[in-house]
Formats: C-alpha cells, structure tokens, sequence
C-alpha cells in the first residue's frame, strides 16, 4: 500500500473531473463549481455519509433520496453557498442542479448526486450556478490539473487544496483508491463534518460501499474537530467505477481496500484538521484504558472540544490541568486516582498526582500528542482536533459582511 | 421585593467578612483570601451544590462531607490556586484550611466550609495560606467594605467584583438575601460553574435550604456559559443566619424566598456572563414551543455554547444560519419546517424559511437575543452567554507562564 506522487480522486481510472467559477464567492475569480463524472458509460457505484443536523441542507435531502446506487454518473459541487434553510425553494433548486448536469451527459437527474457549502439561508442564484455547471462538464477531463482544480473549487475558507492517493498491490492485482476533501470552519464529528469525495476502481455493490464507509468513517472524519459546530451539510462520497476489474465481492479484496481506505481517509481527516480555521498546530487525543471504546471516545472528545486547551495549545501554555479538567466532566468513568497523563514524552500525572515535571517541551511540538491512561480497561480512542487562535476569531467574525 | 443600593452579602444580618493578601496571585498585592463568618454565637445553616466534573477539586470534596449542615461558622476561600489534582496532600490542604479558621473562631473544622479557585495541579502554599487566614480572620467585619473586598478577593480574571442584595417585605415580616459571585472563564453549565456565596436571614432547616438552592440553580447559574468547560471547583453556597426572625417552614416566607433567591441569582448569573473573559457582548438565548423543557434547554444551550455564533456576535456579523445550525445538531426533537426565529425584534426565519429581513440591527445591540419558536409543543429555556473575542484567546493562551 503506497501513497502516490502528486495522487488525487483521478488517480483510480474510470472517473473525470471539471470546474469552473460562477461568482459565488466574494472574490469573482475563484473557481467554485466541480464535477465528478464517470467515464463515458460507465455507471458508479456510489455511496454516502451525511450530517445529523436536523437542518440538512437541500442537496444532503436530494442525495438521501437516491443513494446509495450502483448507477450513479456524475455528483455535482457548488461552494460559497450552502442551500441550506431555504425551504421548497432550495430543494427544486438541488433538484436542478443534478438535471442540468444530467441533461449535459445524458443521463437521467437520479443518477446525479450533489453537494454545497458556503452561507446558509440565502437561495441559490441558479442561473449562474447552471452557466457553472455547463462550463464545468465542458471542461471533463482525468488530468491532474483537472484534479487539482476540483480540490481548489470546493474551497471556502480552506487556505489550500487537499487530496490524495493510494495504490494497493494484491495477490488478484492492482487498485487504487484517491480523493478530495474540503474543510476548514463548522467541524465537528458525530458525521462527516466536511466535504470529502472518494473514487475508486476496484467494483462493488452499494451496499458493501455504504457499509466500509460508514466504518471507516466512524474512526476517521468522526474523529475530528475544528470547532464543535456540525455543519448542515456535511458529506462524504465514496465512489466506485469497477475498472480495476477487482471485486469487493472477494474477501482478501475487501480487507485490503478497508485498510487502504482506513489509511486515506486518516490522511485526509489529518490535513483537514491541519488547515483548519486559524489553526496553527494539530493536537492529538489519545485516550487508553478506558472501559469501552465508547467511554474514551467520550473523554477524547471532550479534550479535543475544549476551548481552554486549545487556547493554551495556541499559545504553547503547559497549563495541563485543563487537560484533566475535560477529562473530568466528559462522562466517561474513571477512578481520578488511576488516571495517568503523558504530553509528548513526558509523564505529567501518575496516578492522580502531578509528577512535577514540565509539560513546556511538548507543547512546542508542531504536533502536540496528549495521551491519556484511564486505567480502568482495555477501551481506546484517538481524536484530532487543531488550536484555537485570535484569527479563527477574526475569520469567524467576518466572514459574512 | 426590590434590589438594595450598595447591597452585599452582608446585607442580611448575622454575617462578617474579612479578607486579606497573601501571595497567591501575580500581583502580589492583589486580595486572595476572604472568610464569610457567623456573627458570634450564631450556627449557619448551609448547603451547596458542586462542580459534576469527576476531577472534584479537594475544598469541594471536603464541603460534599460537611453539608448540607445547621452548624456552620464560616466559609473560607482562596483564588489563585484551585487545590484541584492534588492528590491526598491537596485534600490534608483544604482540611487544614477549615482548622486553621476553626481554631481562630473557636468551633470544629466540620463547622467551616472552604472553596478554592485559580490554577489546576499546582499545591497550595500553606504556610502563606495559613497567614492570610489568619490575618482574614482578624478583619471581620459587617462593613460595606468587608463585603467589597471579600467580593475582590475571589476574583481570578474577573475584571470586576460583583455583589447584590435583595430584600423582601412580606405579611410576616422583612427579610434579605444578598450574594457574591466570581466566574470569568471555565464557565459551562451542568452545575454551578463558577463560585457564589448567597447569605439570607431567614431561618431554615438544612434540608429545606439544598432544595431551594438546587431548583434556583437549575434555573440560573445552570443555564449560562462562557466557554464550554466546567470547572473543577465550582461551588454555590447558601447561607442562612435566621437573624430575622422569618422562617423557611412557613410556607408564604418560603414562597417569597423562592421568588427572592430566584431573582437573585438570575442578576448574579447574569452579571457573571457580562464580565465573561473577553465579552463585549452578552447573548439571550429563548427557546420556545419545545416538545418539552429539556428539549428546549438542548437547543439553548447548543445556541448558546456554538462557538461560531459567538464569534458572529463578537464582529456584529448578521450570518443567523450559524443559530439555526446550531438548532439542528442541539438534538432536539422537531421540524425543520416550522421553526421560526427572531434576533432581536426582527423576526428572520418563519416556518423554516428566511423572511429576506435583515439580522443586522438585532447584532448591535448589547444584549443581543435570539428567539427561536420550535412549533412543537409548550417547553421553554431561556440561557445566557457572552461573545466570543480575540481576548479570550489571548487571555487563555497566557494564563499559566
């Protein structure tokens, strides 16, 4: 299994990609549509996550109804406006962005899926988003241009495009797996928190994509968080077009595309945290024995959603007691006296008890790793989250007017 | 029932206060240390509610043993050092800290309650302690001053004390409640969140005085948030002198306390999030039309603690999607489409959908509210909060070094 140089979502075979810019972003000459489509005949196999947000935006809602399907064509990206509160209005608009594309490569609109993120509460402005659409699937192509493109056109306040590829060698034969992910403000798990789109080549049924998905989802986009917020219109696309001619259907197939998928989408998460709003560092959670898995996702969690720590983290402040104080009213169990916790290298609390060394070198880490010992059983989760800075303030303050 | 001019609490009779300085803090002038007391000869009844936060810091662990109680003296307190994560000698620190003030007033040390506020995992310097309780002691007084400077001496990165007092004339006669409190930072709800001492010359049986004090808080000092983390130490005292002769049993005095206590620290809560670190704006957060009041409480307080519609508020910024974003992750049980919502008296949202109104004069104002109608039944909450500034970050990067 190996990343790929300059690897992307066209980098399995079977699938193009174009953009363009419509202006729905405050600067007129930022691209901000992408299409994903298959190759000429080829029908996806396409599965998804989405937010549990009660608000979902209307594109989620669309997407919901016609995945997931094994004979999807294309899923179409709007950024700088999330469709999201905008009533009847907002559906048929959703409605009419998978038509459009779909009249353009003869299919029909439930073979379409669809995505958007940017502003909520405000109606799409369709006869720009369509002029988008047009130029975009006029513009379809494998290159890795058109790659690079897509991954910058569904930026919002991302400072950079994100994306990435595998291949896997196996005793049946080669196939890879790549993708695109954007991210940046209102991340939080508890669903996909963010736009990611995934390809691969190797075929499959929906159903066993929707299922390594969701798993693989549960230990990596869930594992996140930039701000606590989750988004209306979370979502993640895995997308597979069989040109591999490898199938999920075989076991030893299916185990290593789980992996290889694990492996990606814990890339993507971590770059997506990396170039989260103001974020100057990343912070990593780990919890170790706790007594399930669900009670050191709890305690991961509430580490990683802490403002405080994030704050100190920003700041380089060894100021751990913080670290124990989320820890403390997270919910999870646990004896105060069994507790151990390391930052980086050194062990700050043994037992309970500071052990009076100082947590200063481990907060200067560009990655600082807390690890926490529950010492009540063999449960264990990793969360990664980033620092809070004054420009996630002054970002967030602005970012409408 | 009216609010009293310069009120305290020592506006009930019964009580002193004393303060003194002994190193705790950065500056090292600055009050650290304050004893309320029992005049000569009188037995408080106290009772408290504490922090749910497992890391429960020793002074609270040490009150949980005593209280609710009819025989108390006095409360001492410190800020500076929360005597939190400090092991067996940390729980010996916050006994002694009741010996030593026993010993001077002459009672037992299960007659003195201790709260502790300030840094997390650093021990307690006793021996200045033990001088500034001494030297605390020395200064009770029934004062204006006493009562200010007590109200001084419990601040961390408060920027101001804060103080009321209540009184309250009924058919049976007149009776007072007054209180201090300090907060600032580490502030969530789902318990106390910060320290408040509540004195009233009443009388009561301990029993009684939890029962009120624990329906109040769930009310108020339950119901705000500055940043989402609760703190270790968190404590709410209320203590009763029964110097006026009106007592709990009766059940109009009982009546008419409850309203008193209930208004009291609502101004408290209140006043608590105004000077929230960095806030230059506090948020009022009303739910309404919830299935019931638990289900409005989730979306006040996903309102209330989503960092994104703070930091909108902090820039004046009308993005109102980020409040109905945060509506739709709160988990509470309704229809998107019959939502409605108000930012200050310019109604936004109806039945789901944007009224095209602007949110923009409702942003500027100094209590900015939001009104949010569910449509799905009668349950209500109302939750306060405070923006979200540059200066908290900067505040919380650097408190520790």
């Amino acid at each position: 299994m190996e990343f790929v140089k300059n690897g992307s979502m066209l980098t399995p075979t079977g699938f193009r990609a174009g953009s363009s810019y419509c202006g729905l972003k405050r600067s007129c000459d930022k691209l901000d549509i992408a299409v994903l489509a298959a190759e000429r005949d080829v029908e996806m196999t396409v599965a998804g996550v989405f937010t549990q947000n009660r608000f979902a935006a209307a594109p989620v809602k669309w997407c919901r109804s016609i995945l997931p399907s094994d004979s999807i064509r294309a899923i179409a990206v709007n950024s700088g406006n999330a469709n999201a509160c905008t009533g009847e209005q907002g559906q048929r608009d959703a409605e009419l962005m998978a038509e459009t594309v779909a009249q353009i490569i003869g299919s029909r609109k439930e073979q379409v899926a669809v995505a958007s993120t940017g502003i909520i509460g405000v109606p799409l402005p369709m006869d720009r988003v369509k002029t988008g659409l047009i130029s975009a699937c006029s513009e379809l192509s494998d290159g890795f241009d058109a790659a690079e493109n897509a991954a910058k056109a569904i930026m919002t306040t991302d400072t950079r495009p994100k994306y990435c590829a595998l291949t896997v060698n196996t005793d049946q034969g080669k196939f890879s797996i790549g993708g695109m992910v954007k991210g940046a403000g209102m991340i939080a798990p508890d669903m996909a928190t963010m736009l990611a789109f995934i390809t691969t080549d190797v075929s499959a049924e929906s159903a066993d994509l929707r299922d390594v998905l969701t798993k693989c989802n549960s230990q990596t986009f869930n594992r996140i968080s930039i701000d606590g917020d989750t988004s209306t219109n979370d979502s993640v696309f895995l997308a597979a077009s069989g040109s591999s001619g490898l199938s999920l259907k075989y076991t030893q197939v299916k185990n290593n595309f789980r992996r290889a998928l694990l492996k990606l989408m814990e890339y993507l998460a971590f770059e997506l945290v990396r170039d989260g709003e103001g974020a100057t560092k990343v912070i990593r959670v780990e919890v170790v024995g706790a007594g399930d898995n669900a009670d050191a996702e709890k305690a991961a969690r509430s580490v990683a959603n802490s403002l405080l720590v994030k704050c100190a983290v920003n700041g380089e402040d060894p100021n751990w007691g913080r670290i124990i104080c989320a820890c403390g009213y997270s919910g999870a169990d646990f004896l105060p006296e069994q507790v151990s916790l390391h930052i980086g290298e050194t062990q700050i609390l043994s037992g309970g008890m500071p052990t009076g060394k100082s947590a200063a070198a481990g907060m200067k880490e560009d990655v600082v790793t807390f690890r926490i010992a529950l010492g009540e059983g063999s449960g264990k989760a990793v969360f990664h989250t980033c620092d809070m800075s004054k420009q996630y303030v002054e970002l967030n303050a602005d970012y409408h007017t």
